[in-house]
């Protein structure tokens, strides 16, 4: 399953590997046209789930480059580490703490977990954060950070953002952008990659209402997920237990998806408590903490986190939208994604593309619907290979200007996902399109 | 007028310092709620402007850390450098190239250029791109690169992207991102600094079109700047002297804006000639050129590239609508922000907070035109404070809901530049705001 994601993602643009012609960089993916379009739009839903339909959060862009006292304040510095082993013969390097899933480097072998012949090493620590230095030149330079989530740069801004959106708990900052974790076993596609960009929010709580939100939290992400078409089937919730859960949290739950390498987290809800904003207290000496001019009530809030990799989120669209079925003699591959997320929202299509008069509708036509949304206009070769093309790449609707259009002025309006045609009017099919893509919708595949 | 602009970005929260609580990171800005939704409105419309709005360019993300000889074909490795000198007196590193601007360490004094007295090095190269290690540990890593433009990230791509979108040049690939540059003198808030983002868009041609079209993009680029509001008198374009211009190029213009440090930079439209992609067939053995399936024809595309900063176009748009008046007995400070710039497009008020009523009808106004828009609504404090921070962070609508609203189911909307007001029905607000987002605007300071 996960090849026919892969050999789509590239056959139509949406991903592939990065610097191809020097021969790649391990893990790295570029996104083309449609997949930009997609990740865009999956973005556009989380922020607006986030910070348009809300009032009790608002959106923060923090650098990517931090103080570098944030990293040691929030643990990553000491304990942001992968155990690694090397192994005396082959050669290679396992993680410790995966070495069931290795594979000896001199005997490869079809199974996994084959290293018991290898001489390893104890396991040393090695930390997962990327450095570099600012500074022109390497006396007075600094050591930096690339930082490993988006997380530590919302904390250190809480009193900042609190004063100036005049918030007070509960109130939440939610910021997107790309993170870097120089992990040795990156893979399965984009579902884990060096370079990657999250969706985190931090929900600033009083103490005693941390647990409530933090159910709150968890239900409203899986809810999200639903919304845009992930099937119930494949989503489950699974609490941390006692030993995985971090020191300092009293709760997380892995809201997970059935990818095909089997159930992994989609996005993590964690109840992180009010360990974040003490730490960076007592390491800059700013109290981070909420006092109500009013009545000089004062606490340290707790933190509930909501936190989604946006290329994981995008790779489980993908997957979950994915179907392939016969109509009538032919095979086709589609993508039933939710018209909130698909790249293009409709096709404006010319039955014959050197048919002058259906191409002059269709070309006004298609000026006119790309006021309101991204949509294609396609004249090139069969009808029949154009649908294929855009059922590829999730295209709800096709609006298709035939013979008829020419004599009565309506177009036929084809669903990609019952492959139904209605016709209709002309000058109905902005509006047409505009209601269509604002009504409920559930995946046909439930 | 810098000082005004840095002082109202601090506090309405768009843009302030990084790393703030453990005392800053030189030239590192984080955006606030306002700085983000601005932000990601300016980004919208070059994006719209790019792609959704042409049919002849792509979107793409490619990757922030590339292979790194893509920075050896590139020519950065070698070229993307400072000269920098050392003073053996105060200790002082300077811009060799900028020693007009420079101050001496030891002898602070109001007038640049005083460094007379400095002992000098001779001028030595530094380069400015921030460089980490790609592998878990030291022996076995890889020596990488954050990439100090976007640019190259789509030349390399530039094979795929035309056999996948199915472009014959003329046709353009545009992407945006974050690219960093480890400069030794940032500064003048976001004008420049370490990290930023840009939009950059590069456009393939037949080599003989190319000057034609280098033309035709410094045009539309400098109709986008006015299109969104900023002054004519405030834009220039200033081609580049021959011995300013790189060595590939055949022209450089930089659009220029008038910022309160002068004339500089705002956005550069470079003719690059072939140099890129034929140093990339060179380097990778991967021939980036066009062939014509059809007739055999081949050609190395020419490039013509326009280049804009994002946080730089957003800090225009700041300045450009910054402005202060009197109003009766007041002063107000406003940005007359163009409406799809705005970070909120409207605000709906109750005239007094505390009459339930009159919040009722408010509530349910805001509820439904928040289906379309970024709106906010607010019902702290007396109203002209409450006109005056709508003011303040752009906001070209208010709706505020009165003892007549209560009457009459009327409200009275509110235009953020004449401050004319005017009474609409209730039934009518939401389309009388998406009619007005949609009408074409100009700044009403021409």
């Amino acid at each position: 399953m996960m090849d026919k994601i892969v050999s789509l993602a590239r056959r139509r643009g949406f991903v592939f590997p990065s610097s191809e012609i020097y021969g790649g960089l391990g893990s790295a993916y570029d996104y083309g046209h449609y997949g930009v379009l997609l990740k865009e739009n999956v973005r556009a839903r989380w922020l607006e789930a986030m910070v348009r339909e809300r009032e009790d959060i608002v959106a923060l862009d923090s650098s990517l480059i931090l103080h570098p006292r944030v990293w040691e304040a929030s643990g990553h510095v000491e304990g942001f580490t992968d155990p690694l082993v090397d192994c005396r013969t082959c050669k290679r390097r396992y993680r410790a703490d995966h070495l069931d899933e290795a594979q000896c480097g001199k005997r490869p072998s079809k199974k996994p977990g084959e290293i018991s012949d290898c001489d390893l090493t104890e396991p040393r620590q090695f930390n997962l954060m990327f450095k570099t230095r600012v500074g022109a030149v390497e006396e007075t330079g600094v050591d930096v950070y690339l930082r490993p989530e988006t997380a530590q740069g919302i904390f250190i801004n809480f009193k900042n953002v609190a004063q100036l959106a005049r918030r007070k708990p509960p109130f939440g900052i939610a910021q997107v952008g790309k993170a870097f974790r120089n992990e040795i076993t990156p893979g399965n596609f984009i579902f884990r990659t060096l370079e990657f960009e999250q969706m985190e929010m931090e929900f600033f709580v009083p103490p005693d209402s941390a647990d409530e939100w933090y159910r709150y939290w968890l239900d409203q992400r899986y809810g999200w997920h639903r919304r845009y078409g992930i099937r119930e089937s494949h989503l489950r919730i699974r609490p941390h237990d006692a030993d995985e859960l971090s020191h300092y949290s009293s709760g997380t739950s892995d809201i997970e998806y059935l990818f095909p390498i089997g159930w992994s987290e989609l996005e993590g809800v964690a109840n992180r408590g009010d360990f974040d904003l003490r730490q960076h207290t007592e390491q800059s000496g700013t109290k981070l903490e909420w006092v109500d001019a009013g009545t000089g009530e004062r606490f340290v809030p707790h933190v509930i986190e909501p936190a989604l990799g946006l290329n994981r989120s995008l790779l489980a669209f993908l997957i979950d939208s994915y179907d392939e079925e016969v109509v009538g003699e032919n095979e086709r591959t589609v993508l039933r994604l939710h018209p909130a997320l698909a790249p293009v929202k409709a096709a404006v299509l010319p039955l014959i593309g050197k048919n002058a008069d259906m191409v002059a509708k269709a070309r006004s036509l298609f000026e006119e619907l790309r006021l309101d949304a991204q949509v294609e206009y396609d004249d090139s070769g069969a009808i029949g290979r154009r649908y294929r093309r855009q059922d590829e790449i999730g295209t709800p609707f096709a609006f298709t200007v035939d013979e008829q259009t020419l004599a009565d002025d309506t177009v036929t309006v084809r669903d990609r996902d019952s492959l139904g045609q209605e016709r209709i009017a002309l000058a109905q099919v902005r509006a047409h399109l505009t209601d269509a893509l604002r009504q409920p919708w559930s995946s046909p595949k439930q």
